[in-house]
């Protein structure tokens, strides 16, 4: 017989009884009925229940060892009678009578429970992490991340991928977030950078000729932590193809989204592709966003022309001033008290705007603080505009067109989208609904400066090539670049990118910067680039923002095995820690630390700040 | 049609012709054969010829293109003729007739040539890695190395292992090489350290119940460059599981490598598993090594007892002062020229031994310097213990048999071992042999202090466990330590670990260490064994060197995309390289140069070493 176990504690059923087996796990609950103690034995897989009969000789250790002590219990496979039977357990029709005992690892008493629901402060349960780890929930998320990986490896190899490592020790990005550096000892005074993402090696791996490379890739920013992004490590779904168009980047990611959601989705709906491809202007324009939650049913509307020169002066102003005045619908919000509509009116002016105007309607017309200085059929062109009827509402996002300001004005219409079909329960349930977000512009003008910057990738290549950068208004060319956006949030960027040195030049060129700067920033890629590139492009969906979506947890840190906490330590470790003089000598660095802050009550002196140099 | 390929370079074959297809790749060669031209248009796929028509207008655009260019071809497959078919290629029975040609990328003249077996300098390659990459054979090993990788994956989820991701930004290790290190942000003075392997992670993995990890892990050592090592980071097959034994870890993990080797050997000859077992005792008295290459078939025997009391004075007197003498047998090795045995005694003296004393035999018996002053029955016991004949040789390593020169000895016999098998060329080819070195010793005797220390790895299982510790001679006791070697290559140390803090803080206190210390040092580990630990144990292959093994290549640099140089530089992306002042301010850091090293001719002065602090 193993020395350990012939069997995990999920695999014994009825047809087992008579079987003499041994289990090896931990004490997951322990039950004395009347001279008989009952131990759950947990492992990996699942619990098996033993049993240790009255007067046995072992209740004098089951009863001595704690909960998550470690056993092993050979026995044999009894079945359960009658009401005992838990139908809930897997195992549940038998049990196991413990024949002995040896303890493999006793456990002390814990700072928190595997067992029950308890929940612990952020602190304890990183600091107990291996304790934590071992609940159902957090042990599941686990299990669903690995899967989820697993799963996309191997759909983007189906796919005709192959999965590369891109260095980790690596150089500054030239762009981007800020990098965590890695003193070089034989280089003194020099850094490696931890790659915020491979999009350099990616590149140069279609420049190469690898054609299809993809890698569950670890990406690193020196960023604050917030609930969807860990601070320090994150990982992507890096992939890049070489003769693609934008088409053939989604006709590949869609079917591997599709697939994973579908796969560890536990039911709830996920959209067939293709998925909707949605223009950047009409997201702004009839979500209010960027990032289109499609489960949300309601759409805006501009209904600028309605108030233009209406009786509603508020607006009316606003139209004349070559504003915008927005429409969000609230269909079944017509009936409402009038204290829903002040609760939304408080929560928009705690958002920034003066208020949220709104109109009502019912069998016999429009109704409200607006509809009463506003013209009947003015009124209706707005209900009609807005596709609603009796009984139901239109709330208003009024403010400047163009701009930043004119950006502001939109967002909010989109924050009321999000509202008002929260407030009606409109929102779709188990669901992920997908879509792509395209033609991004390739330039914005900047109001401080009132010159022409990029709006988002300079990397990207415009729509159009050299031609459209030669002969269009930069303000209306548009990039082959691209978002895929789930239930409103963003997994990933992605672009064909500019292989093109003369093109990348030109596009720098309208964004002010001359030739010699663009070679000195990027010259490593433009060189690349000019002994033979491929038309290439990619994406990189973020993993745990995927795990986040299926197992429904709202903070990232429920989704990776050993997560830094917000202040970016790890507690259980004990990093970042100080290091000896020896090694700070042989990296030829001295810490110079910032003047102390001044402690409340403390006598200390405020130690000026003092420049390192 | 697709605005770049309807196939790749290495689909179209004689059933395609009559097709009017498009291909994208690189110009890969072209050639002029009375007004015709000829390119061979290559992807990642394969290749597949271009013709242009004499007299055709693309015959302009195709002499303007220099090779490694990229272009996008449409025209008709049309069958090759008698001679002109190639098949060498794939796709060598058709060629394509172009009718349109795009130049995609236009290469500028080459550093390097893609196309040929030129040899190029170290840096010059890895400057352009992205043209090197494309030459044929780094091409395949890369492409070699991920199916490796991608074999490993699968075999290892299914035997019931999950991949888990550990940290990256960690804590520094308790033991072993130097890290790499991070300077944080937020905690000035303090700084994460990049993993050198994930072994405590992986145990605590354990701890939390997770039963079979694996990850395909990168690791992070500080260290110099070598050729089975890159500087920087390296991959390994972590891999633990709990509740086994050390058996179960080998069957585990056996056809998983045999697996690969089988699936990547192209035809070589694979051992079957179980792989041989072999005792550390046995290894050395054997093979002279810890690291036994079954390829070569010659076994060391130990022939002290008969030279001990001989007429071959400098024998015996080894033998009379407890030393040993080593025989190592060299079939066909008996008739050879004098200048054959010279050859040896030089390289053996240039390897630091007095000589290479040996004994030839005949049909009359034994020969040589040694033979003529051993008697002929002590001669004739040492051909019978090394199971030669007429026509054989056997040759000596004599030196001390205990402590560090003990092992000299051992080891220089070992050398003799390899040396005479490739002089005789006794080494199989084309074979991977494979096999376990079990019962490595516990502790060892430290010379110069005359105290017991730990020999490999202090947290190992010792055999026997709490008992042994209290009531064996610790010199004799060994660990449930192994390390797996295939071709005399280590690809990885392993071990059932010790879960137990009672026998790990014995184990530690006859190493010297006392309680306070081990709980200073390995606190966070022994804490979670103390709320209940399974037993458990694994290993981690090196991935590079598995690669290396069955690319055939010495270099790890030519298995690894993008690898650092020797002085750990990335001549392509710059790195390391200098920061800012603001990021080193924000970082807490200053740079305190090393005194410049003098310059031989230089006239500065040498500038005395200054403490940093």
């Amino acid at each position: 017989m193993h020395a350990y176990r012939t069997h995990n504690c999920a695999a014994l059923r009825a047809a087992d009884a008579g079987l003499t087996v041994r289990l090896s796990g931990w004490v997951h609950s322990k039950r004395d009925h009347g001279g008989l103690l009952f131990i759950d034995l947990r492992d990996h897989f699942g619990i098996t229940q033993i049993v240790i009969p009255a007067g046995s000789e072992l209740l004098a250790i089951a009863e001595r060892v704690r909960v998550e002590s470690v056993l092993t219990v050979t026995g044999d496979v009894v079945l359960r009678e009658g009401a005992t039977v838990n139908p809930k357990l897997p195992t549940g029709e038998v049990e196991i009578r413990a024949g002995t005992i040896e303890v493999q690892s006793a456990a002390a008493v814990l700072p928190l429970q595997v067992a029950g629901a308890e929940t612990y402060s952020d602190e304890l349960r990183l600091r107990y992490r291996y304790l934590d780890l071992r609940r159902d929930r957090v042990h599941k998320n686990m299990m669903l991340r690995a899967g989820v990986i697993a799963s996309l490896r191997r759909r983007m190899i189906d796919q005709g991928f192959t999965e590369f490592q891109t260095p980790i020790l690596t150089a500054s990005s030239p762009e981007g977030a800020r990098d965590f550096l890695v003193p070089s000892r034989n280089h003194p005074g020099k850094f490696y950078a931890l790659p915020q993402a491979p999009q350099q090696f990616k590149q140069l791996l279609m420049v190469a000729g690898f054609d299809r490379y993809f890698q569950i890739a670890p990406c690193f920013r020196d960023e604050a932590a917030r609930a969807d992004r860990s601070p320090g490590e994150f990982y992507q779904l890096d992939f890049e193809m070489s003769f693609v168009t934008q088409e053939d980047v989604f006709a590949t990611l869609e079917p591997v989204m599709a697939g994973v959601f579908e796969e560890f989705g536990q039911g709830r709906t996920v959209d067939t592709f293709p998925f909707q491809r949605i223009a950047y202007d009409t997201a702004l324009a009839e979500f209010g966003s960027d990032k289109p939650d499609l489960r949300n049913p309601l759409r805006i509307t501009d209904v600028t022309e309605a108030f233009a020169g209406s009786g509603f002066g508020l607006f009316a102003k606003i139209a004349a001033s070559g504003g915008q005045v927005r429409a969000i619908p609230a269909p079944g919000g017509g009936g409402r008290p009038r204290s829903f509509y002040d609760k939304l009116n408080e929560w928009a002016r705690g958002e920034g705007a003066g208020g949220l105007g709104y109109i009502t309607f019912d069998a016999d017309g429009a109704k409200g603080p607006i509809a009463k200085n506003l013209e009947p059929e003015r009124c209706e062109a707005i209900r009609t505009a807005c596709g609603v009827g009796p009984g139901d509402a239109v709330f208003f996002a009024a403010g400047p067109r163009e701009g930043l300001k004119g950006m502001e004005t939109i967002k909010f219409s989109g924050a009321v989208r999000t509202r008002i079909a929260n407030e009606l329960s409109l929102i779709e349930t188990d669901a992920f609904r997908f879509c792509w977000v395209v033609d991004f512009p390739m330039f914005e003008l900047n109001e401080d400066t009132g010159l022409i910057d990029f709006s988002h990738n300079p990397f990207s290549m415009p729509q159009g090539g050299l031609d459209a950068l030669n002969f269009q208004d930069p303000l209306t060319i548009k990039a082959f670049q691209y978002d895929i956006v789930c239930n409103g949030i963003e997994l990933s960027s992605g672009a064909i990118r500019n292989h093109r040195p003369d093109v990348m030049i030109r596009a720098f060129e309208i964004a002010g910067y001359p030739e010699s700067e663009v070679e000195a920033r990027f010259g490593g890629m433009l060189n690349a680039f000019r002994f033979g590139a491929p038309p290439h492009g990619g994406s990189a969906p973020g993993v745990d923002r995927i795990v986040m979506l299926l197992a429904d947890e709202p903070n990232i840190r429920e989704v990776i095995l050993f997560p830094l906490n917000q202040q970016g330590e790890d507690l259980m470790m004990g990093a970042p820690a100080e290091v000896s003089e020896i090694r700070m000598k042989e990296l030829s660095l001295r810490t110079v630390l910032p003047p102390a802050k001044p402690v409340s009550g403390a006598t200390s002196p405020v130690v000026p700040e003092t420049n390192p140099d």
